[in-house]
């Protein structure tokens, strides 16, 4: 029997849950009525500093064109916060503004890899990197990586090889990694380093997660491990998710290649041109002035994240799930109990809860279930609370 | 001697400016110190329903992702905006989103022409236009128009058959027509239509200037003209230009042809995924509630359209200027003047003046100038004054 002595208070829920639809968040208003965890908003704002610049576009009725002190300002506000935290020295010239890491992708296919060459992504992965590649006449080799026995997900370095044995072009890596919330170290790196050097190819690095970290993880930029390193690596990151502004739409792209500044500069622009004002000056403020808020929202997530751990351990023995070391995503392995059922429309119907369906990660995750755990506790421990009710009902698991 | 008598204060000039500058706008800080005249920003601002819908996304702390009722209340608020004012009926499920009419061109061009054909673009045309299409492989054909009696600049249909002869499978119409303010009647239009029919080509127009039409012009959609024209036809537009807010990165391709609608539902939708939800919420409530705001601009714009044409007459006597349908900008031949100077620096450093060099609109439009007409009359007539007496410093033209 579930401890349902702690269950939150059905009214405390309803009533955040009322609040937060009022807010119009995407997590909240795509499924009405349901608890949102499919997709990678949190529940908790945005800095002041993110806020006010805002307020002050429309007090000055600024809704104009970027400019290029917009576009410069942006590029000096994160080079300097990857200096500051990351300890990672990039030029302000070879920061390139895009509306969203996946323009960055686009470009980085298009434009930096051999004319048709497969895309190799490590899986699970954010959903759309599956796709967008295909959009893009490309292939996509889903090389599934593996849980290694301190909880941390692997790439599996073999089938990367494999892939560019049979002439991928280029590897996409989520470092932190989304879902599973894994920051990978130093040597990891340099690991695939040496892979994708000896194969002459080439590295795209979403690091959209960096600033979201726990337990004094660090965060290596990919780009940064060595010159040569450099050389094959094009990163995206933006101040989308630790500010949850990705409606504002603004990301940066770091040309730590010469060539690739010199192709961005060429045809890129037309993209930067896409990237919306309001977005470039609110990520030069969180990126400016952003970082004691973005402190205590950290502080604030491991806590949460121990929750939903804790939860999930106590109400569903059967999953697995291990502490993300970073990201606000949780990754449940559910196969013992759910098979091969598809995940999502399930858990809509029998739990009101709206979360991402493993499958959406890789070909190779189906049972497996992403939740996000940026969401006041009440409602982080209603929707383990909910999932373990849901699987509860599954043929074979009555009490 | 010109009636330096009726010139504007100098004091109210350079407070006028420095108010401007404080907005941010980029027509304002990118050139400091200089007019500003060179971007199609207007310095009035947007309507109060935009900055209401702006700073309720500050108070609710929503920047999250767009969700799917945003892109739905957009379609229907520009659908309900074109059957008003234009009585053009879509189907709201036609209407694509985008961050901007380029990322709408990039699309038409890639996946709706024949791989490797040619891009038409009458010219005199936005600056842009003429770049793009290289960016994706493609070569632009320029197909210099003509001003016609009526002071109503004209397609060269001659010309854009012998490119579609060639083998071009793209014309960009830009109807109101930017840089030259024609608003092109039905009959014209019908005449496009029945070129691009007969050599199977595609027609990708650009409508964002229509909200700004003067003296009763009538727009007419291009894609409204037949059931035919409807499938050869991609049509953009955005609130952007109208209610000032290119900043906010939205606009809509209408797909008039269901096997395009197709196309973009399989590969468009990451660019729909790169606008941002402030422009979104922010086009919604322009078209929903900006229309009284628009009519009152459209009146001021009317008048300052009047002082700045009268204000070249007299000042410049042997310039031509032709008082525009629509948009405000104003569109100069100074050939008789300045010959084949480049106009755009000799400006910027004579005149303190930042206006776009004809030729940035045309290979053959080297001597003109486009203005933006859409600034306080005091610095409408100084920028027309500055212009004057910077051409009156040229050698051979001595008073």
């Amino acid at each position: 029997m579930p401890d349902r002595a702690r269950r939150p208070d059905p009214a405390v829920v309803e009533r955040e849950i009322a609040r937060l639809r009022a807010t119009g968040l995407s997590k909240w208003t795509t499924y009405p009525g349901a608890i949102g965890s499919f997709i990678a908003e949190a529940d908790f704002g945005t800095a002041p500093a993110v806020t006010r610049v805002v307020r002050e576009h429309a007090e000055r009725g600024d809704f104009g064109y970027p400019a290029r002190h917009h576009r410069q300002e942006l590029a000096r506000a994160a080079r300097d916060w990857f200096a500051d935290r990351y300890d990672w020295h990039v030029d302000e010239a070879s920061v390139g503004i895009v509306p969203d890491v996946l323009a960055s992708l686009r470009f980085a296919i298009a434009h930096l890899t051999r004319p048709g060459s497969a895309v190799v992504v490590p899986t699970p992965n954010y959903m759309p990197f599956l796709r967008l590649p295909a959009d893009l006449g490309r292939r996509v080799v889903q090389v599934p990586g593996h849980r290694g026995d301190d909880g941390r997900w692997q790439l599996d370095l073999d089938g990367i090889g494999r892939a560019l044995d049979d002439g991928a072009g280029l590897v996409v890596l989520t470092n932190p990694a989304n879902p599973t919330g894994t920051v990978h170290t130093r040597d990891e790196l340099r690991a695939l380093a040496a892979l994708v050097e000896r194969h002459d190819a080439r590295v795209w690095a979403d690091e959209v997660h960096a600033p979201i970290r726990y337990d004094g993880a660090v965060h290596v930029p990919f780009a940064s491990l060595s010159e040569t390193t450099a050389r094959h690596t094009v990163t995206a990151t933006s101040a989308s998710k630790a500010w949850n502004i990705p409606g504002l739409k603004a990301a940066q792209t770091i040309f730590t290649n010469p060539d690739d500044l010199d192709a961005w500069h060429g045809v890129g622009l037309w993209t930067e041109h896409e990237t919306s004002l309001l977005g470039m000056t609110a990520s030069t403020a969180a990126y400016r002035e952003g970082g004691a808020w973005l402190d205590d929202l950290v502080a604030r997530l491991a806590h949460l994240r121990d929750v939903l751990v804790e939860r999930v351990t106590e109400r569903i023995p059967a999953a697995r799930i291990d502490r993300p070391q970073a990201t606000y995503l949780a990754w449940l392995d559910l196969r013992d109990i759910v098979g091969d059922r598809r995940l999502g429309p399930f858990l809509r119907r029998h739990a009101n809860l709206a979360a991402t369906d493993g499958r959406y990660c890789g070909d190779a995750f189906t049972g497996y279930l992403r939740l996000n755990i940026a969401t006041p506790e009440p409602i982080a421990v209603e929707t383990v609370d909910r999932l373990a009710d849901a699987l509860d009902t599954l043929p074979g698991r009555a009490d």
